[in-house]
């Protein structure tokens, strides 16, 4: 009764990000009542395990208590307070550890609320950065099939074109070089070195997704590559932004993606992961070289003058400091490497279809894709199936990865698996 | 000592929104302790009162019990799921009220979380309507003096040049008509009745901050004007979107800044207020009509599939629901009311400064600039002599502001005019 009286009032008000809503007419729209672990629970109680971390932003389960309490203490002391002028503890001590974590030669974090945002900063930052030097580059260099998010600027340098394309003479042009189809990548090198050689001068920055291209049908690609092109990069002077929104905090197997690199970026963009899953936080993390190029009387106008109101919010922060204390306290990224490879032996059963490929795998992502009928929409029938058998997977078009928690138990493992290979019977 | 080593920390680690981080040379920066009502407190235990509500966001004090106790309860059941596909009980009633405060035409809300992502949804929504409808426009027009945000879209249909210039070569290109200066805007309307005559075909929307342009100086202006001017856009078959960003939840008066207007936008952005300051949450309503627009079969590619992963998270959602109910079961907007009367007259105290002028208010907001060397920092002095007093005042260049959260009682308005009548007497 309460389902489906929520699911009409819902339908009746709600415009969903990323769906053709018309496609709710044969698709459930599912209200979740509550959630613990890695379980959605929606009102007629039937559970849901979130294999998709409800966007790649939980980590430690749903309705984590140790976050929770977090949250909870710092309602009672501050909710928020302006940024400009004023701080707080939780920002303070967040930013601390960020850097540490991050280690040299970030030193500096500029806070936002969403991935696109901290893109665009990003952006913003490395041209700025240019013009405080005296020097006017004005484009950007990212890679085919990236993304980026979804606001103008972060539009512009992703190349999904399902995101991309209806917005064209609205973006701004971006220069694109090709990802590694596989792990020889000499070819890609060379495209890449003929297009800074023609435009290098002009280029502000290269943006990219270290390892795994998530949006992008969670292409994955090797970290040497990425030294390479660093490499190349920097003899134009051209600047490195690390978009680890989806990256970081354990998802590819180590803290952050670029510990896999031997390079760093000038610019990190971190987000979803960074709260737990609990609530909107984003941040750049620099170094002070670049924060000092800023640095300088205010009548010079070099200030990076960038903001939005709830910049730095205490609650968010709050509770990223408990997600970073259960990444000290509990040896995550240890335990992740055990679960990985419990995953990646336990999906080795799927590979007895034939028409299922491309099987891969990142630290805490697993994916393949469905190889049969290309133009159908096969990942939607994957979709609905996994539905019924209590699984919230939500594939990349005909990409089907998974993508959990990392309180995943064993149990749980073996049940998505043994029920995609009931669905995959079905195929 | 604390209040000494995090203010260290801090400026080691915190890049701070719009700021010239240089200032901080001689400029304190506070780390805020705790706070309860319209009081922060520092580590040293000392109150300020904050007259900005923490960048316009805050709307019944800080630390308020029922907004908290309303995210407690929402913690303990379900803090964030997807929004594609999923949903929850918060969202889908934050949802029917807005559209029920809203009215006819708006029916439909899109989620983000922030003010900026807000103002992209709606250029991008107006943008890809018309393509959707074989019309391919693609210019918008703006308000000179107008602020919509930071990310590269929304800073391209501002006007504020601090913000602006730096970006130009990154920006769309957009159309700009002026603001009124006064109450005779006759000029203003031709001058947009050529812009349209010339370029209305290729526009797809105008935007503008109803009644109060507030980064702009907080430059007030009449609701006849926006009539006047949006039935001059509908004759070219223009889109509105009000960015009612910083001027909904009462502030100006009204519950919404568009119910002194006849008419109504197509577009409505809100965020700011919408969680009494307490989470990022940012939305934008628009009509069934707009909707209908976007809902077609899956493969005519006609979806919205901007998308970020914290939309429509649940405990900020918890915290709007609780906005309203505050708004529902207190009276406010009457009860502002009274207040802003009570503001107007104890203001009227400063008038006997000669160097001080343009005295002007707007529901809960009220202003007044200083006319001596507009080419000092004034604004800047008047900032630090109040933050002696106790005072978080937070200058637009040398327009000062007053914009409490609307918990504030009499003797602290009192307070607030008495100080700053003791910091002009020294200027």
């Amino acid at each position: 009764m309460m389902y489906k009286k929520l699911q009409k009032l819902d339908l009746e008000h709600i415009w969903h990000p990323c769906t053709q809503m018309k496609d709710h007419e044969f698709l459930p729209l599912i209200p979740i009542k509550k959630a613990k672990g890695v379980w959605l629970y929606d009102f007629d109680d039937k559970a849901y395990l979130d294999c998709v971390s409800s966007w790649w932003v939980n980590l430690f389960g749903h309705c984590n208590p140790y976050i929770s309490k977090a949250i909870k203490k710092q309602l009672a002391q501050l909710e928020h307070v302006i940024l400009a002028g004023f701080s707080h503890e939780q920002i303070i001590m967040l930013s601390a550890r960020l850097c540490q974590l991050a280690g040299k030669p970030f030193n500096k974090c500029f806070y936002a609320d969403n991935g696109s945002s901290a893109v665009e900063i990003a952006l913003k930052m490395s041209f700025h950065f240019h013009l405080n030097l005296g020097q006017k580059r004005h484009k950007f260099l990212a890679l085919s099939n990236a993304y980026h998010g979804e606001t103008l600027g972060a539009l512009s340098v992703g190349d999904v074109g399902l995101y991309k394309d209806i917005y064209k003479p609205l973006l701004l042009e971006c220069l694109s070089t090709p990802v590694p189809k596989d792990e020889n990548f000499e070819n890609e090198l060379k495209t890449l070195r003929l297009i800074l050689e023609k435009n290098g001068n002009e280029i502000c920055a290269f943006i990219l997704e270290p390892l795994v291209q998530c949006a992008g049908n969670m292409r994955m690609y090797k970290a040497q590559f990425i030294d390479e092109a660093i490499k190349l990069c920097k003899e134009f002077g051209i600047q490195i932004i690390f978009d680890e929104v989806a990256t970081a905090f354990g998802r590819t197997g180590s803290f952050f993606a670029f510990e896999q690199c031997k390079l760093k970026p000038d610019f990190l963009c971190l987000s979803k992961g960074i709260t737990g899953g609990y609530l909107p936080l984003s941040v750049v993390l620099t170094s002070d070289e670049i924060y000092n190029a800023f640095y300088a009387p205010y009548e010079t106008q070099k200030a990076f003058l960038h903001s939005h109101s709830y910049t730095g919010n205490a609650l968010a922060c709050a509770a990223a400091n408990a997600v970073l204390d259960i990444f000290e306290h509990h040896n995550i990224i240890e335990k992740n490497r055990k679960l990985s490879a419990f995953i990646k032996k336990k999906f080795e059963i799927l590979k007895e279809f034939d028409f299922l490929g491309n099987f891969r795998q990142c630290g805490m992502i697993y994916a393949f894709d469905i190889l049969r009928n290309p133009d159908t929409r096969a990942g939607l029938f994957v979709f609905q199936k996994a539905l019924k058998k209590g699984l919230l997977l939500r594939p990349l078009g005909n990409t089907i990865y998974f993508m959990p928690p990392y309180v995943i138990c064993k149990d749980e493992i073996k049940y998505v698996c043994k029920s995609l290979r009931e669905i995959f019977k079905e195929m």
